[in-house]
């Protein structure tokens, strides 16, 4: 574990900081509503790279003037490595201060980091996939078959992605109790968060690879909220899986923490339980330990932590997740966004869906107000966090939120 | 039903061609490796849209000089309509006519008509829903509950899309046999067509849209094979839909024919079983009566027509399920593709699909060879081909081609 790395901007340097200059994360910013800029969170302030790269000071083929980190990580890995170099060592502690170059996070509008090319959404959390299974097809078929041999994904909805703060609004959809003869079309009354990791694809593909390449393609992580309306779910999902159920939003969070940053946190996956098969052998730790909570906030009430959980829990690796995706010669392309299912953890605290939390709506929570929950209200806000804890210094993720509006 | 709009390209008159003036599709062509370019189809020529705007002859804000219709789409249904008129100004008998904006289609390459933006795939044929389902579930539970009530879709990989002509390598997966312990990887060795039509949204949509506004919506249609690995998808599609079954690839015809030049051949869908929500309800006509068949051409072998069926036997529009596509919110852009889902008919000679003509391998057909033939074999070449009839012409959609490559 390396220490913290000390910056000249003083807000860097402290404990409790997501953004020590051992993070560097990128975001798209502006503003008072002026040009979308590349930049990167140290401490409570944005170093604006789309000023520096027009200045001259970087040169990355103007990548950094895009307003998208698409141009820059399709540039490769040799130059992920050399900006993320040059931007520690004008950062530094000991190097003159440039602050002509920062803004404050605080004034800053963030935008979507990146164009999402396409999303795929997996079912990689043992504990998640055990809990949906048990309320589903009781304790002894809980898992699939194929569940500890494939890394389960899906196709999901690229255009539905957005950033931190968009407000979600209920959807509508076709829906069906159990003693309904025929649906009926109406908002979505169990509508729900599933905590993720988004690893997202820097290197395109073409065909096979190994899970050693697949990690090195990968550029970075964002927390990710798979909102889902589980009642639509219920009635559709049946033969061809998810669709308008998922297809509403799926926000995540404004900062890509690179996969360089994340270096030192690397852990394994946990031990298979049925023999594997050897395309998905991982040749070292490519999870990361990573701590992870749920907030919800009713319209006007306290914040209410309903989980802590942490990515080390998944039981495949995103780098897992990207090598199957490959298998069958689909190309991937640079802004591919993984969803590394929900990651609940084994105790009744460590739930990453309120589907679990409040077990299928037959055992409803209730707030510190007092008020009873199952699903989401409108005027919910349910905000992720996510944070690697280093010695003294902690890489994290910032804040993923979305507040529920009326259908 | 119009008649026959005469051209003075003479190839355009005769009965036989896919490409007279009445229709005038859309591609993207280049000639000895040079620029890919906007064309129209028209008899055994094609008209370089490119050259023709880079010209000043027509105008178009300089988007037929791309090469893809993404931003010629954008412009609006309004720009559509004018520019169909333009040409059929440019190209009837009796304007002056101008070879020097023609090429040969026989010199051209033909590319990729458009970037595709997100790729839905549905399984809205009846016929081919009830075929699937009688040999997995038996003939009681044929249908899944919700069929009659939603045009089931599930988000398919837009990468792997590609155009007419592009070799097709039989795809690597998890396979594992009904008395396997544990799947084994390997090349697929149930591979498999789906003749489909594929729908091409041209306007964008944020929220849901009414079935009416779904139709204005749609730019154009294209032929779509969706190559199966009927393998990997038994193992790997349960719970939550198939993912690398379908992965490999799906290829399209080169030549978007319009919604416009469809217009004479608008037939109702059948009759429903079974009261529809409202949201789906079609203010009109809005499928279309277009022919249809499959060829398999073994490696040296003769040509075998192996199905023949209409694109009038879904039960459910590309409209409706637009419409449908939307109700959740999701956001719909500009080059989405929608593959109706396998096209089959009610009879054993208008089945879409070899899981059908073969009924899952038991009943192997025959070539004029005499080889017999369950799923593909390396070497096959498989062609589509469509046509909607008109009186004394044809409205062609010319041929959607691929050839299976070893794994």
């Amino acid at each position: 574990m390396t220490d913290l790395l000390r910056s000249w901007v003083e807000t860097a340097n402290t404990p409790d900081t997501d953004f020590p200059l051992n993070n560097l994360p990128y975001g798209v910013f502006s503003i008072d509503g002026g040009k979308a800029s590349c930049g990167a969170a140290i401490g409570d302030k944005i170093l604006n790279l789309s000023a520096l790269e027009a200045s001259g000071r970087i040169n990355f083929d103007g990548s950094l003037c895009t307003g998208s980190w698409n141009a820059f990580m399709a540039l490769g890995k040799q130059e992920w490595a050399r900006l993320r170099e040059e931007l520690s060592t004008f950062l530094v502690e000991g190097s003159e201060p440039q602050p002509a170059y920062l803004v404050a996070m605080a004034d800053a509008a963030l935008h979507m980091p990146f164009a999402v090319s396409e999303f795929t959404d997996f079912y990689a959390g043992k504990h998640h996939a055990t809990n949906v299974g048990t309320m589903f097809r009781g304790a002894e078929n809980a898992l699939p078959p194929n569940w500890l041999s494939i890394p389960i994904g899906y196709n999901g909805r690229a255009s539905s992605v957005v950033v931190s703060g968009t407000p979600i609004k209920r959807p509508h959809g076709q829906l069906k109790g159990p003693n309904d003869e025929l649906p009926h079309f109406a908002p979505s009354s169990r509508f729900d968060i599933e905590l993720e990791m988004g690893a997202i694809v820097g290197t395109a593909s073409q065909g096979p690879i190994t899970v050693a390449e697949a990690y090195d393609n990968l550029f970075g992580y964002v927390l990710l909220n798979d909102w889902s309306a589980r009642d639509i779910q219920a009635w559709e999902y049946q033969p061809l899986g998810p669709f308008q159920a998922k297809a509403t939003a799926t926000s995540i969070s404004p900062w890509i923490v690179t996969a360089a940053a994340l270096e030192p946190f690397r852990v394994s996956t946990p031990k298979r339980e049925r023999p594997q098969l050897n395309y998905l052998n991982e040749p070292g730790p490519m999870l990361y330990d990573i701590a992870l909570e749920v907030a919800l906030t009713p319209n006007g009430g306290n914040e209410n932590i309903i989980c802590r959980t942490n990515y080390r829990e998944m039981y495949y690796s995103a780098a897992q997740q990207l090598a199957h995706h490959t298998t069958s010669g689909c190309p991937m392309r640079v802004g591919d966004l993984l969803g590394s299912g929900t990651i609940s953890g084994p105790g009744k605290d460590n739930r990453g869906s309120l589907l679990e939390i409040s077990w299928g709506g037959k055992e409803p929570f209730t707030l510190d107000s007092g008020e009873a929950r199952s699903f989401l209200e409108d005027g919910d806000t349910v905000t992720l966090r996510g944070a690697a804890e280093g010695d003294g210094y902690r890489v994290g993720f910032g804040e993923c939120v979305g507040t529920v509006m009326s259908a």
